[in-house]
């Protein structure tokens, strides 16, 4: 302990989690400080660069607060939080494919009863969004928690608009006997991610474009099965092969069909859900 | 990019940094997204544990202040921050190594005379400090920049005694002609690190004790020499063989030795540091 040097720091750093009483946690920490240290070896990290590092992670977490989850986002733009999703949701084939939750979810989501008007004053064309929540095995489920958010015609989420009193394009609801679901809202716009933090700075750094395509999010609940964090994309979109995120999965893919009526254009985007049984 | 899986993500976010214009960054970038995803895939990192890591830096991030750098603290307590001053500072034979810069430097140290009182308060046994700084030929090195930052007696650095007016046991001094130092200041005394923040809980969770024996920073510069970042060691500390940061080194350690005068005790601590040649 009184001359490590690069050769035995590390060694000695996993010697000394040898106490820990959690086991996973000595696990992850023996890994993470592995894979930590032979990062700096194999880069030879210089001094200037572990202080850029620092600062680089301190503002990360200052650019964080109730609405904004930066570290989140660092994460989807690194791509490990595909990785984790992907990782930890190995679905059957038949089952809709889950995706990244993003840094937009939030608590506290009103509850909307079907065909009501989740959008409630965001701006876009409108659009009904109409569905069904159903197992692996083809049974509807009823009762399904469905909670949908996504960006409005600006390509914001209400989140990201300062001092609105009220939640928007965001909003629970739940299916009927038959497994069915159905709300009106407003079509989901590409958006760029959040660029004006450090993450933005690193895409800029990197010349990578912050854009999404257009989706909606689901998080869909219901007794006995997996729960579901996904998306729906909108074909068409020009981002779909070039997620900021890495989230798109072509099962997700749906087409947004326009009607044009007496009072202008609206759509109409069907897409059913396939739930897979949890573990016993 | 339309189905990336936990086989195929990593190879698409270091395809996604093609483009950095610096190629350095590129390289940093793509070795710690490697390293990144290689701890998620080994450790089968679930999405709970992925959501406490979340957590985990956000919180590090908000502990950090102008005062505070909880980020280093975290690189310190994993040995991060030793692998990078080893790596990085490899002295000659009869150099003074360095060690760890730690959270606790911060910019504005006042300037001092030969012999002023630096501690300017700081509670403390005094202790006269007196030394040398030499070129590796053995040169006296005059008119080097020593700058000098501790614990008092109640082991609390300045910046951590909130509302504190002016800097305590925190100054800069210059050598004499002959490379001569010498200054008044209270005992260092050990200290355990900042422990009310997010490291401290990680350091309970492991078991680990905060504690770091006692010692002096300095931060030394001299015209045509590279910088010198190290601490010097109190002998007979009872953390010598334990330092939460992994800081110390035997060439380091030094006697403070006590006087018994009619104004009650006082110490004497000599230590005399040996530049490195700067790379031409
Ligand atoms: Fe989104
Ligand atoms: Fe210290």
């Amino acid at each position: 302990m009184r001359n490590l040097d690069q050769d035995t720091i590390t060694q000695a750093v996993i010697a000394g989690f040898e106490q820990t009483p959690d086991p996973r946690l000595k696990e992850i920490l023996t890994n993470a400080v592995q894979h930590l240290h032979a990062f700096a070896r194999e880069t030879r990290l210089s001094e200037a660069e572990w202080m850029e590092g620092i600062r680089f992670l301190t503002a990360v977490g200052q650019q964080c607060d109730e609405k904004r989850q930066e570290f989140i986002l660092l994460s989807d733009t690194l791509g490990l939080s595909t990785l984790a999703v992907a990782m930890n949701n190995p679905k059957p084939a038949g089952c809709t494919q889950a995706t990244v939750l993003g840094p937009f979810h939030v608590a506290g989501a009103p509850s909307y009863a079907h065909g009501e008007d989740v959008a409630n004053g965001a701006p876009g064309v409108p659009c009904l969004v109409r569905g069904t929540v159903r197992g692996i095995a083809g049974d509807a489920l009823g009762a399904a928690r469905i909670e949908v958010w996504q960006a409005d015609a600006q390509g914001l989420y209400d989140v990201q608009r300062p001092g609105l009193a009220q939640h928007q394009a965001r909003g629970v609801l739940h299916t009927d006997a038959q497994g069915r679901f159905f709300f009106r809202t407003v079509v989901a716009e590409a958006y760029p991610i959040p660029a004006d933090g450090p993450v933005g700075a690193l895409l800029r750094a990197t010349r990578r474009h912050p854009w999404r395509p257009a989706h909606l999010h689901f998080m869909i609940e219901a007794e006995g099965y997996e729960s579901l964090v996904t998306h729906v994309f909108r074909e068409g979109d020009r981002y779909l092969d070039s997620d900021a995120v890495f989230g798109v999965r072509s099962s997700l893919i749906a087409e947004w069909v326009p009607h044009d009526g007496p009072e202008g254009r609206h759509y109409t985007l069907d897409f059913d859900f396939v739930m897979n049984k949890a573990a016993v």
